[in-house]
């Protein structure tokens, strides 16, 4: 970042460009230097990482004022990082990428479904540091005060500091008052499931269809170390997230199985490489 | 699992359930016990751990014989794993979901944007055992017969030693006969990134429109303990995958940030509670 230029802000979110979590965004990141929005055309809720391989996409360009532009995108949260990065972004990599504000919670395991999320992960793997926000509230009209005042907190430190490589950050807010927030907790993901609910109807042609519902199963309720946990205190909670999936306790169990055996009988390879493990 | 019931295998993919990665699987489990195929209408690539929310999904009976029940489900593959376990496993879970096979590789951050993974993924949160396969060929007729005769190893490995709660496994298979595989090995997931370059064309009312393709990139080359090193040497890779995406060496480093400042001032919590960490 150089110290002469303001920091460039690339914000999308999963709501769409026109949403009002995005709006909230802008103003939290607007004093922190030139912002420039590209966000799906259409709400893109539970869209997770997916990305648009069977159709083309199109960005247009919706606005642009003194500090900043918007654009739109045909297709998903990563759709739009990938696209910006290909196409608006090709001289000089953003300083800072924020995705949201959600309605609704990204804590526990709902960052597996989050297209909020999964665009701040594709900008980690840009190596832009980058912060998914949201609010655990699912109204149409959240009050999105606390997310904006402690969000700067977190946006500064992030623009001092700098992330690590391929590193993002799970913002989550609960739903109080900016004035009774209990502070920010840097926190582990909680384990959690979604149990999941369909609702069977039958349509006029008397065939059966379902809608996706479902509730959330905390599965360590005992924790004291989580972003449930601290959630539920009233804490916004901070999770450092990476795409690295791999388990490494569980690799070292695996590496104890028998997979030399094949059909019945020991694997011989022709030409094994060397291990250097 | 009762030792008097053949195993129950759920057998999903994100190519749909017509695919021949998907009659490959089931060639490759049937020998184990009883097969329910529960996978997309159509394919889905790229659709990651997306859910459909905003209309309703339909599942359908396709087939039915002696040892293997086909459905299909208008929706993603982890719609497919939620209906079914919704509807169809209501009594009995399955002992072992199978995924697959993909038509290229999800080794590396590919399992990002992972339909394959992500049904492989949400079976795991069931806490089924539960096991992608790919094969690094993206041609349209690849060669199954590696995959089928290694992944039975893998698949009597998981029904016999079972995988830890919450643990899914990711297999790549390297485009090689099968008798000139050299093994299977227990790695890690590398680090990369998908370097996009979309492709900008002008349709037929001259408007810009884009599509998606691009390369992997290896980022880290020197790496000998990863799938990406061992799927070049002919093996068969296998990453254990969590849902836990915290990374927890950066917890530590942004525990030393400022997060008390709030507006320019620190923050006094009015009732703070206490910390347990």
């Amino acid at each position: 970042m150089s110290n002469t230029r303001k920091p460039l802000i690339f914000v999308t979110n999963d709501d769409g460009y026109k949403a009002k979590g995005l709006e909230a965004l802008v103003e939290m990141v607007r004093p922190f230097g030139q912002v420039i929005v590209v966000a799906p055309e259409e709400a893109n809720s539970g869209m997770s990482h997916a990305i648009t391989v069977k159709v083309p996409v199109r960005l247009k360009r919706r606005k642009v004022s003194d500090d900043v532009e918007v654009y739109s995108v045909t297709g998903t949260p990563v759709d739009c990082v990938k696209l910006a990065m290909n196409q608006l972004f090709k001289s000089r990599t953003p300083d800072l990428l924020v995705s949201g504000i959600n309605h609704g919670s990204n804590a526990s395991v709902s960052i597996v479904y989050s297209g909020t999320m999964a665009a701040a992960l594709e900008g980690s793997l840009y190596k832009i540091p980058s912060i998914g926000f949201s609010v655990l509230d699912y109204s149409d009209t959240p009050d999105f005060e606390a997310t904006v005042k402690y969000g700067r907190t977190i946006v500064q430190n992030v623009l001092k500091f700098g992330l690590a490589e391929n590193i993002c950050l799970n913002v989550n807010v609960p739903v109080l008052p900016a004035d009774e927030i209990k502070g920010i907790k840097v926190v582990r993901q909680n384990k959690g499931v979604w149990r999941e609910e369909f609702e069977k109807r039958i349509d006029p042609r008397g065939v059966d269809y379902f809608w996706l519902t479902g509730y959330f199963q905390n599965e360590e309720p005992e924790a004291t170390d989580t972003d449930e946990y601290y959630l539920s205190k009233g804490y916004i909670t901070i999770v450092p997230i990476h795409a690295d999936f791999t388990c490494y306790k569980e690799m070292k169990r695996i590496e104890g199985w028998n997979l030399d055996f094949v059909d019945g009988k020991k694997h011989e390879a022709k030409s094994k490489i060397e291990d250097k493990e």
